[in-house]
């Protein structure tokens, strides 16, 4: 196989965490030859010039696109539908567009909208990766490393978009998948979106509680792990599930059994239901631990 | 002030990672000259004596106290009753005994159980620390430094009794505080307990989903860090849930109140409402990390 032709102009749409790292780790793989970066918050755009994130910026993504033979969307989900209609008459021919966003189904719907059809050059995607911070300051080459990249392809899509957009994750080090919209939707709901709400929703009712400051005092190293993602974005949080409202809604309930079921055994003292539930939990999260690739596991290869 | 008398018999019920970093923490502070281990498992006690943990070891609860100055329980909630009638007869005179249980009523009503009264040399404590490992092979003396642990002694505690055992946590690095057992019980269902609950119940609900080892192939670290908990030890955490059940009744009605409250702006679509959810969410939990001893924090004392 002959080595992926570099990209000449990569846009990108957003220069935060997500769209920094993934010019950081086109640089460093030297995959790229040119990286225009676009927002709105002009300090954060200068901040990527002099970390060398960016060669120069501007704050109109039409402009940012013209001649551009990649663009990367990584602006929140309810920013899409409007970045598409300002790129649409901007395009360079043959450009392929792709996007981070943490929701399928609503990119492709704004696209539609904006386009008129699903375009053929848009390949939506979306790399699980990420940290609770945010900005342009946390991004980092490695981010990518050995994490998966689902990419959605429809029928519409050109199938050589695809691959260009497959090759361009494969040089950030990251594995790539291909799903459908819904699956990725239904999949992503259960493990990363209600996950999220679960400890928005923990910290929220603890800090409605009087008292909060003082109880906070005493949580331990367990709270502070499972309330980490508390502190992602709420902006980027807001718009994944409302985007994701069908998919979050069908899980939500599903775990409200759940919790419900769990506070009638607790209620009924009934320490066998307890047990064997707290088993398989722990049997199914120690699997998924030995699933993950560690350093350990990828020295056995 | 003098330094503290060290102690001269510390028998541990329980040699596991709560017991056994008790131990060596006041073996490396040079507090302790004798330390005899109890406990179920006799492979667990061979090891514990082979890393040093302990000096002898008998399965005998009865046994173990005999002579002993200070005696720790580090067993599951549910074993804390059997525990107690087992050494009723046994405690040398001016023996102080405390625990690591994580609920406090229930320890306080198993000893009034077995003893009658509310024993004044039973110190109730909790050490705010731990790790999802178990065994005395996960110990370690660092356990407790800079972690915090809550005494909940009663009117009828000797005072004595409950300085000597914060003499004893003080040697280990921690920072200790006393609070009633009520507050105890209802601080630590909200900021420990739930948590546990739901990162338990999420494992098992999506464990029980169709599809869902590739479900977990997709999870992200948010997933890993929010469900570390449900790799913890299942016994324990059974005993817990019952042991403080109204307690946790009352926060699990809460949060599932918060939780519907959550699902239904996400029907509306109400992005408003979610987001000064989140917002509240994340400043809470950015005050909470702040709080928290880090080195950082620590450096500018």
């Amino acid at each position: 196989m002959n080595p992926p032709v570099p990209i000449q102009r990569l846009a990108i749409i957003g220069v935060g965490l997500i769209g920094g790292s993934l010019a950081r780790a086109l640089r460093q793989a030297g995959a790229v030859q040119e990286v225009v970066g676009c927002g709105r918050d002009r300090e954060n755009l200068e901040q990527a010039l002099a970390l060398g994130v960016i060669d120069r910026y501007c704050q109109d993504p039409a402009e940012a696109v013209i001649g551009a033979d990649r663009v990367f969307l990584a602006v929140p989900l309810g920013a899409m539908r409007a970045v598409f209609a300002a790129i649409r008459n901007h395009l360079a021919p043959g450009a392929v567009v792709t996007d981070g966003g943490s929701v399928k189904a609503s990119v492709v719907a704004d696209a539609v909208t904006v386009f008129g059809i699903v375009p053929p050059w848009l390949v939506p995607g979306h790399p699980i990766a990420g940290t609770e911070l945010s900005g342009v300051a946390a991004s980092f080459a490695e981010l990518y490393q050995q994490r998966r990249v689902i990419l959605t392809p429809l029928p519409e899509t050109d199938p050589q978009a695809v691959l260009a957009v497959e090759a361009m994750w494969h040089q950030c080090g990251a594995e790539v998948s291909r799903m459908s919209v819904e699956h990725h939707d239904q999949t992503l709901a259960v493990t990363s979106h209600l996950p999220h709400l679960l400890a928005f929703g923990l910290v929220d009712c603890l800090a409605q509680m009087a008292g909060n400051d003082e109880m906070f005092r005493y949580a331990a190293g367990g709270f502070r792990d499972f309330t980490r993602i508390a502190s992602s974005n709420p902006v980027m949080w807001r718009d994944i599930c409302l985007a994701n409202q069908q998919a979050l809604g069908e899980i939500l309930a599903r775990f409200a059994g759940e919790l419900d079921d769990l506070a009638q055994v607790i209620r009924q003292g009934d320490g066998t239901a307890l047990l064997e539930r707290f088993n398989r939990a722990k049997a199914a999260r120690d699997r998924y631990l030995e699933s993950l690739p560690t350093p350990a596991n990828l020295s056995a290869e």
